[in-house]
């Protein structure tokens, strides 16, 4: 067993987690987070989301956000771009580093972005284009990995295909993502071995939900296959829609203080990290859904 | 990697689960919980404790509760028996197997049973020679094995020789439980790979706490490492008392998820079992500390 020696943590809270609430936080609130992120010693930060305020009105406001951050040298601060509409948006706000994000379910993809995979392929093409010119990385998401609302099992062959193609229009980064939370160790293995052989390794991301409380096993597995870049959000934010009351994100708390016992480098600052996710449990008016967190705020 | 085929469960919820209850379950609800656990499948129950009820009042009525019960073919009630009166209360309440408990460390043992390690053994030495005499399997654990709430870290060595004593005197199987939860996936490995040079691994359990939300990782670790009896607490019964609001015991629906996501056997009815936590809970009046039973019961 060799593990990675670092590991780089993308935070989705700002973005994937806070997208999930149903009332909306002001961008001084999204500011403060952001900062106090960067402040703990994550590197990169997945700010906001340019998509259009109908769909996803608790992403309104991503601009400001970007415009009163403080940047700190060497974060990457991203935002989601769904089409070139939200591209240029994103670019006009100052926003260096974009995600897409396709769907491994032909049924979720049908269902959550209203086309088939394949034409959300298509989709990007401009943006990739228009990326390249523009000098903006580009990640990809991969969503419904290890499991579909709708379908149920997912081939990990069908992941390696979208990743694949993904990567190849220039995605330097896919992120896989188990959306419903349902995947277990040995699937998120298999995962990694049979994606790995399309897509080099040190070019996947994991992304994992704690909805059925496996993500932090999933993370350890996946760095028993060499992964060591991984998606986490601060204080667990985001709660799986397809389960209430259920947990989503795994919390960035939790990922840390696993990476801090295996002695795999991060550059995060534990304590500054419970902090924010404090502070920002208190705006948002709910517990923390770090165990993490709640174990060292209870003492 | 090559992982057990199956797993054996060691249910604790209804002694070192309740035991943690500020209100006293009664009898009839804790008959109840015994009941569906079987039910479930679990092979093994750790039903009470024959403990003073001035001491842990949670765990008076245990022989009411061993005489109610309904005993299914190929099941095992266990209770935990600290000294030789708590033995042979067990035995005239008709058990036929009990727990002893020592520490790794010194501080946890003067603290929670005031003795020394060697004394807390050495008081074990009457109860073993009264169990072997009458036929009575003695199972042992040893606390505090990854960290202990007053001297912090604990080496593997002084583990292993509080293992050794335990499977030297008698014990047919020894459980390292992590009774803060503070241990990750590596130390559970290194952990597993120093005691199983003294304790043949086949005889060793694993009995993590979810506090700091690494209990199924290191579920996992252990696996690698090929142990197969783990014990967990239905519904994750039994908060720890070093963490006020955090978890304590993992949530036998979570072990279970995971077992049955690697393919391995363990003869519980996942469902079932989910039904046997949404009874407890209620009766306790909290949420079910499983994250799979709350993902499950929110759909």
């Amino acid at each position: 067993m060799s593990l990675p020696s670092h590991v780089r943590l993308v935070e989705v809270g700002p973005r994937d987690g806070l997208q999930n609430e149903a009332q909306p936080i002001s961008v001084a609130d999204k500011v403060r987070l952001v900062d106090a992120l960067s402040a703990a010693g994550l590197s990169y930060i997945e700010v906001g989301s340019f998509v259009s305020p109908k769909w996803v009105p608790q992403m309104a406001g991503s601009a400001e956000v970007f415009a009163q951050i403080q940047r700190k040298p060497g974060v990457t601060y991203a935002a989601l771009a769904p089409n070139l509409r939200g591209f240029e948006d994103a670019v006009a706000a100052g926003v260096k580093e974009v995600a897409v994000f396709a769907a491994a379910s032909e049924a979720f993809s049908q269902r959550n972005i209203n086309c088939s995979i394949s034409e959300s392929l298509e989709r990007f093409a401009p943006i990739m284009a228009a990326a390249r010119q523009q000098g903006i990385s580009v990640r990809g998401y991969v969503s419904c990995v290890l499991g579909c609302p709708y379908e149920g099992d997912i081939a990990p062959e069908q992941v390696a295909a979208v990743a694949r193609e993904l990567y190849a229009m220039g995605c330097y980064e896919v992120s896989l993502g188990d959306t419903i939370g349902t995947g277990t160790a040995g699937a998120t293995r298999r995962l990694f071995e049979v994606v790995g052989a399309q897509v080099p390794r040190d070019k996947l991301a994991g992304h994992f939900h704690d909805t059925y409380g496996q993500a932090i096993a999933n993370i350890y597995a996946s760095l028993l296959e060499g992964i060591n870049v991984f998606d986490s959000s601060i204080a667990g934010l985001g709660g799986c829609p397809y389960a209430k009351g259920a947990s989503g994100n795994v919390a960035t708390e939790d990922v840390v203080y696993l990476l801090d016992g295996l002695g795999i480098h991060t550059g995060i600052d534990l304590q500054a990290l419970i902090g924010a996710g404090r502070q920002i449990s208190q705006v948002v008016g709910r517990p923390s859904g770090s165990r993490v967190a709640k174990a060292c705020n209870a003492v």
